[in-house]
């Protein structure tokens, strides 16, 4: 697994892991029941503390995208993420708006949102990595 | 100016004012010049903290959308929001990124993606509410 994380940044470490764990879901990197590393040896790998790896391990196994099994160990849920069901979709939906707003503010078109939008899904989708 | 905010919310108060204020520009209903109430008037009135009040407005100072006078107070930046340069879309990339990979885990599909987006932009041009 491939996890690129930003020291410099002002979003929490365990955040970004979640966020690149995530990302290989979609991009099909980590498959339904693929094993991930322990907690130890993805914080020793990595260069991060215990406790940042389990914040982001147990986080991602309570919102359904991580199995953890006392034997089998820390794997991707076999029956794939939660579907984006009506309280996901409100979440969403509440998260993008402000942001949709302060990019009207800046005067980023809706054209330009859309293409933005599209290009990230297209990324994902062929596992490209877009953030080189 | 109408604030809506969610005390139950686990976004933090003085973003939902940030926020709320963003999207009254986006829509237009708050424009360029315009006076704020000041920190004071605004805390008393929607019984929340003068910090968080002050918290937000120097937020929004320091990113550009008010401008703060002694004399005349709080305004909306009578120039409007600085534009969307290459930093602010690299950051926004940088945001949309596993909240996109995170909707795709979860099976939404990227039709259903721009039309949530679209929505919300066409909503906030015609300054309408969705949010009720």
């Amino acid at each position: 697994m491939f996890i690129q994380l930003d020291f410099e940044s002002e979003i929490p470490i365990y955040e970004q892991l979640k966020d690149e764990i995530i990302i290989g879901i979609a991009k099909q990197q980590l498959l339904p029941g693929e094993r991930l590393p322990s907690v130890r040896a993805l914080a020793s790998d990595i260069g991060i503390n215990l406790h940042t790896v389990n914040k982001a391990y147990q986080q991602l196994k309570q919102e359904g995208f991580l199995l953890i099994h006392r034997q089998r160990g820390v794997v991707i849920h076999p029956d794939g993420a939660p579907k984006a069901d009506e309280h996901y979709q409100k979440k969403l939906h509440t998260t993008l708006r402000p942001m949709i707003a302060e990019s009207m503010c800046r005067d980023m078109s809706k054209a330009d949102y859309l293409l933005l939008v599209e290009s990230i899904y297209n990324e994902l989708q062929h596992g490209g990595d877009s953030n080189e």
